[in-house]
């Protein structure tokens, strides 16, 4: 009994392995692979590894975070330092993207692994970070390459998702879900994601004809009109990188996701889930946005950690990302609080401040970022999502020439 | 008792980490560090970065190598892929290089870890990575930046060296032959490195007064004449860094060292340990040499990975270190075979084949480089050493007017 639940885990975990290699970065013969991962993923990132080899990976590249040594540098690094980030590292990373290297990272989420310490030292690292890596995310978003992200469970996370179990069962528990999520329960989850994928395009295909000026989000304390991108274009499930690379950006993922006008997002919202954000959980965030802006920003919960965020730099006060995601989806169904975006953004519409993708315009591959800026594209060295939706929720577009379409009820899609 | 046992064990092992930082590679206020280890190290890597953060770094990046990663790699990947490094990564640190990023490696040898993988396809990564690095490593060779290369103990190691002790009796063993080696057993370990580091000082400048043009060993098999580079200058222990950073590059170190001529050695000797080498136990190697270069090599064990060695490049057959380590050296005396070159180097007079060092030139920090292959200089991918001293062995100094002068028999000091 015992071995035969072991041996169905193991089954499961190469699964998702799998769908991480195969749905989701698919590395091309003689590609070499740059994988970021937590230090707690390794056994993850071992499979992960075997199996970008097998579909031909030339070389694989783990790079591993240590909160712990991030705790050491937080209590003990000089005052002065925390504006230093691996820019050298960064600058290797984007000579490795200009030559074609895909881009994988492994989430394992250790949700409040930085409470009690000094948001101001981890909110400069965070920034110098972020101001860093933008040589190299710039081939991300600007979709030049394959890239995937793919989830791993580990205690800490299982114990905030499932406080009343004790800890081995939280952790089966939590995996558990990831698998459902993820499709890694499936007897074949490739073919799983690929019916899911035909599924999503068949959602943006829709909303792309229907060409709308703006999205308006209403309901229960929010009133919001986020204004999309001239020349946008919704994305999700499946991309063609600019390498001629097909893949899946986020495994698991339920959402069609759009780049908002960033200066034509007006009124109100309050998030309805908790997110999670540099070893911190912020809760009950409250934004008004005008002409794009946002000029008022409170969160209940770690409303410091929020503040830095927003003060990044100028473009993390306005919109890179509206996303749909029916309240029936897969995740939002399991009813599973996660406390990981990469989760909970496919169980809720979504909004996200920061740098907007070049794939969610329908030149994006060829068209000069001066022009993209123009027609409304943000730029800024953060991306961070929050959640706005719910069954309290309602979506309408609002067409080009004024008239108003019903999208969503509760956020579930009015049309089939 | 237990409590005890353990909380010595700590103290020790907290004791290895600050002498790897305050006697090692002793970081300055602000620099960034740029670390490497197994993964199998990540309690030392740990240790190590807190207190280079506590003595000024500004930031420590962890690179951890996980050999699991590399046996699917070898077992998994294309045939045609083998011939690829992370020349981005490389690129990366060389730019931190730039920037005075010092350089820390933890190494923690698991000997025969790719016992019965494809040697040619070790051989290939291996080549390749030593000729991508090239472009980071001249930082390290031409003396630019401080760096340290500092041990720990893992469980095949301890196997490796105790084999027969139960595993967490022999890791006890290896972890105490390393306190004891790198004098993290003493109480003020960074004062009894003050007196050491003074002790090999004085043996420097004896040997540079004397400015021998060869050193001959000779007993026990061996006959061989290294001619020294013109302008040579014998380095050990401390060393100041072209960045102004006093370091010590190896805990532990017990040996001087010197550049040979590259073109005048001659003879043949026996190595008298054996060498730890990509992962296989090189044992009872034979070299002949003429006007510097191996003419005959055999090793009777990983003869196959040894002839990778040498085949590397041009230089990999020629001799860029030569060495001198008293049979009665700490590590010596220990009685212990580690199968790991940083300890097992410190135990007896050795050779290197591949790249030379600057600072074994008296103008090594100016010189051109053109200069120093003019008078000598060896340019390699490759850096690898081998024991070949021992009680048999002795060793003569040739003048500049050709008289002869003991300098070791049985390879013990003749001058105090």
């Amino acid at each position: 009994m015992k071995k035969s639940a072991s041996s169905l885990f193991a089954k499961r975990l190469d699964n998702l392995a799998k769908v991480a290699v195969y749905v989701g970065l698919r590395p091309v013969l003689g590609q070499q692979v740059i994988l970021s991962a937590p230090i707690e993923a390794l056994d993850m990132v071992r499979l992960v590894t075997k199996h970008a080899y097998e579909a031909g990976a030339s070389l694989v590249t783990p790079l591993y975070d240590d909160g712990t040594a991030t705790i050491s540098r937080v209590k003990f690094a000089a005052e002065g330092s925390f504006d230093t980030a691996p820019d050298w590292l960064f600058k290797g990373m984007a000579a490795g993207f200009e030559n074609n290297a895909a881009r994988m990272a492994i989430t394992s989420e250790i949700p409040g692994q930085f409470a009690g310490l000094d948001t101001t030292r981890i909110g400069r690292s965070a920034k110098a970070r972020a101001g860093a890596y933008k040589i190299a995310s710039e081939y991300i978003t600007a979709g030049a390459i394959n890239w995937n992200i793919s989830p791993a469970a580990n205690p800490a996370w299982a114990k905030q998702v499932f406080p009343d179990l004790p800890p081995k069962q939280a952790l089966a528990a939590l995996w558990n879900e990831i698998f459902k999520a993820t499709r890694a329960d499936e007897d074949d989850p490739v073919s799983a994601w690929n019916a899911h994928n035909a599924e999503l395009a068949r959602r943006k295909a829709q909303l792309n004809a229907r060409n709308y000026q703006s999205i308006r989000f209403f309901g229960a304390g929010t009133d919001l009109t986020v204004g999309l991108a001239e020349g946008h274009a919704w994305a999700g499930g499946e991309t063609v990188g600019k390498n001629g690379v097909t893949y899946n950006a986020n495994i698991p993922t339920e959402e069609v996701f759009c780049a908002p006008h960033n200066l034509r997002v007006n009124g109100y919202v309050l998030s309805t889930r908790p997110l999670s954000l540099q070893g911190q959980v912020v809760e009950n965030i409250y934004t008004k946005f005008e002409n794009g802006l946002i000029v008022d920003a409170k969160a209940d919960k770690s409303n410091d950690t929020f503040q830095h965020l927003l003060n990044t730099d100028e473009g993390s006060r306005r919109l890179g990302e509206v996303a749909l995601v029916p309240h029936s989806s897969r995740i939002s169904k399991s009813g599973v609080l996660f406390y990981n975006t990469l989760f909970d953004e496919n169980a809720a519409c979504h909004i996200a401040v920061g740098q907007s993708y070049n794939k969610c315009f329908v030149d994006g591959k060829t068209a000069a970022k001066d022009d993209l800026i123009a027609r409304g594209a943000n730029q800024s060295n953060a991306h961070v999502d929050w959640m706005i939706g719910s069954n309290q929720i309602n979506v309408d577009g609002i067409c080009q020439d004024g008239s108003i379409e019903p999208i969503m009820r509760g956020c579930e899609w009015v049309n089939a």
